[in-house]
């Protein structure tokens, strides 16, 4: 193997601080949404259609939220996790400005956190991610962290910083774009029955449907975003690993629960943010996907009477359906609460919906 | 679960006369066109060539008629067949205007039969569905009817009306459009050497090739119609049903038969009409359609001279081809006429085929 | 089966100089683009940044250079190798203008040799295939050969010439139009570190990464060029056949092996002709692709100081990684070279690439 080959970065080379320009720009298009659509079975609304887009003050139909963050994240996968071992949580992720077919996404990600581990021999790094389009706009920003690799057990730890992270995006930092207005908002092309004001903190809604995945759509869906972590590909690698096969990319299971929690939340019109997610166990082919929403707070957003936020926690749980049985995410095992086996992801939103519109 | 999810209607739920708005307008793009394109096989040239389409009269090359067919069926899944226990038929089906890349599809139905089940446990259902785009002009209008479940065993019947359905749709019903001009119809963008004049009633073609389909390319397609029912999705809930397993979508084993037809109906330029159909067998991953046209009809178009309209029987047949060994639609078994086994379904349409140029 | 369809040319129906017209022109455009992507892996950010395509002189991301190769040849396909029983080479393609979303393609062939094998019972035939847009000018053209069923072993041999194949497009014959500026080249956009001074002849490059293809995946790719040579599609016809199973489109091999080629030669803008080609092995699902690179030569392009041409062999390497273990493409067997079984594809290709800039 020469030089020329890129093979990802190790602990040892992320610095404090330093700033890493990822490479293949990308114009999104309308291949990519229906594509999106084909792989997840999204119904977003909002997206799919471009007159309601209109309605609502967009120039045209958006991309959707998760596939320009499946862009964007796809991008860092070069710099930042080709030696990863594992994609240890998301958090502070906000969606910034919409973006269009047509549209040229590019990343860069900033190191801003990186501690050895106690084993000598892998390091967790924190990197803010920050998506832009041609015009250098931000659209997305996030930080996730990694556990990689070190090149050596025997180089030196290097500097050490956990950073803050936010429990939560703040409400007053939510971005909903100023030209966005419901006042004609048709409900009859989500199906939603409810808005902002029918939901209530605490609330469960199992989402009804389950989703197979077979081990092309993964791979399709991971291509598309070109994104090109070996462990989704290559199944003579992967066969000696301890799961003996090819993992899903994370970021399809939030894709397909997403779009499974559309039935009982037709009219969260859009994600705000990413306030923290983790990805619970590995998901592969064959697996089922069922989805459960919890409602943990609801915030007005700044300036705006017409809409508010619902903050969801997104729960992808495999192969048991929690609308057919009693499920608990969480279980007792060890002494410890840990997550239920069956649980994928357990991810924080914020969406934005429509208040209920007055008679 | 709470009562937010959409769990479909019931039996109970139709009333004559009853109009359901189908939510989720679809913009369909070029994305959409080359998905249907790689599902399928697809070469008619209208859709895929943009200079025959301009040629032929067309604004550019519209959208598939059965990818309209699909986006318009897909919308009414939720509202009419979530709970149904089989799609029993079609009827009286026009394509009445040509769709575009970037026009925008929504659907609505109107609930013009019902009648109980002998059992009491479902009924039939019959509906008619429109299809609009922006504009809210009509592009397609069909009648379906499915066995649905009732919510109860002991509610009441209610009323009963078997709508009567044409056995055809008469030629001069035909919605070819005024523009379309075949004057100077490039055959060889067909590749088809027979035309109108060419054919006779009572032939029969055997289409040639095979198409053997995956658990992934039905999950596809009917992703990217937006078609929810879950028996087409989820592999731990069908575990449990007569099958066994996912049952495919029926409309995509149309859409592969129509494909395949391709081969000795070049010059088929589009559908005018879907007469009737009958799902007579289920379809799964693995099994590989065979197709066969047989001509039972011939009929000048309304005030052209130029092009016919062919009527043709489609049968899909599983996993034997019918041009390589003997093969009969219908056997008898228990002293009946049945299908073979081996048939997946029986589709009637009209067709529209230039006359052969005049030399 | 009626004479209406299609089942292709045998040896005898070949005439040296018979031009072939095929049908079904193809109007390319981003849906087709976003699969190719998805079902490849493919990075070249020219193809899918627009803004860089632009900076470098083109009106907007072209097609890329294989997905353009790829729909010239599945029109082919029904006219030259319906019948064939092996697909033996390429030669001499030329890469002669670039191709737009939106732009149609569509091909015709000329026999230019044939040849009857001593068996009697087959023949080679020789075509040299043009594709053009929908002006009419030629993007593409290139030689290849296969051999061909005779439809009767008796019928007479008929003409035979052997046409005479250049090694290699010479240097002074490869077409990069003249609109190509790369005085701004932004080399953050590929994210390479070596341009065209750094490549030394001989060079072997092992790209690090490996690709498992799934029956869908090719089915997807095969009918998305709607290429319909049945080997690809149909698993009741192929079960009796010496691989038993569905045989994958040699095309999509040479895809992805192109695509995993980006890792260590990112600044290979793109392709300038195919030189020659062999398929060695055939390709299953559930075949792990890896790719290695030697670089057999280097020249100016003709009136350019800023880029150069690379002359690559591309192999692609089946469940055995060369970056990995000792790897030998030829190996001896029975007293002879040959390729080593894992060797699926031995590509001969002219790719251009920018010069380092001076500092």
């Amino acid at each position: 193997m020469t030089s020329k080959t890129n093979s990802g970065n190790f602990f040892e080379d992320f610095e404090l601080g330093a700033e890493l320009v990822h490479p293949i720009p990308r114009t999104v298009t309308e291949g990519d949404q229906a594509l999106y659509i084909a792989l997840t079975g999204d119904r977003s609304p909002l997206s799919c259609s471009r007159p309601l887009a209109r309605e609502l003050g967009y120039a045209r139909e958006p991309v959707h939220d998760l596939l320009v963050f499946h862009m964007v994240f796809g991008k860092t996968v070069g710099d930042v996790s080709l030696n990863a071992v594992a994609n240890l949580g998301y958090a502070d992720g906000r969606f910034l400005a919409p973006v269009y077919p047509g549209d040229t996404l590019r990343s860069s990600s900033t190191v801003i956190g990186r501690k050895q581990n106690s084993s000598g021999k892998t390091g967790v790094v924190w990197v803010r991610t920050r998506g832009e389009n041609q015009r250098g706009e931000a659209v997305l920003e996030y930080t996730r962290w990694v556990m990689v690799n070190k090149r050596s057990p025997q180089s030196p730890e290097g500097e050490r910083l956990i950073p803050e992270l936010p429990s939560r995006v703040a409400p007053e930092d939510l971005v909903l774009p100023d030209f966005v207005k419901t006042a004609d908002f048709p409900a009859w092309t989500t199906g939603g029955r409810a808005f902002f004001d029918d939901y209530e903190v605490g609330e469960l809604i199992d989402h009804v449907d389950g989703m197979t995945i077979e081990e092309s759509e993964h791979a399709l869906a991971t291509r598309l975003y070109q994104n090109t972590a070996k462990v989704h590909f290559d199944a003579v690698k992967t066969k000696d690993t301890r799961f003996g096969r090819r993992l899903m990319y994370g970021g399809h299971v939030i894709s397909v629960a997403k779009a499974l929690s559309f039935n009982g939340l037709e009219n969260a019109l859009g994600v705000l943010a990413i306030n923290g997610g983790t990805h619970a166990a590995p998901c592969f082919a064959g697996d089922t996907v069922y989805a459960r929403s919890e409602l943990i707070e609801k915030a007005e957003l700044p300036g705006r009477s017409d809409v508010g936020a619902l903050r969801l926690r997104l729960l992808a749980v495999k192969d048991v359906d929690p609308a057919s049985e009693p499920f608990e995410a969480r279980v007792e095992r060890d002494g410890k609460q840990r997550y239920a086996p069956s649980v994928l992801l357990d991810l924080d939103l914020w969406v934005w919906m429509p208040k209920r519109p007055s008679a």
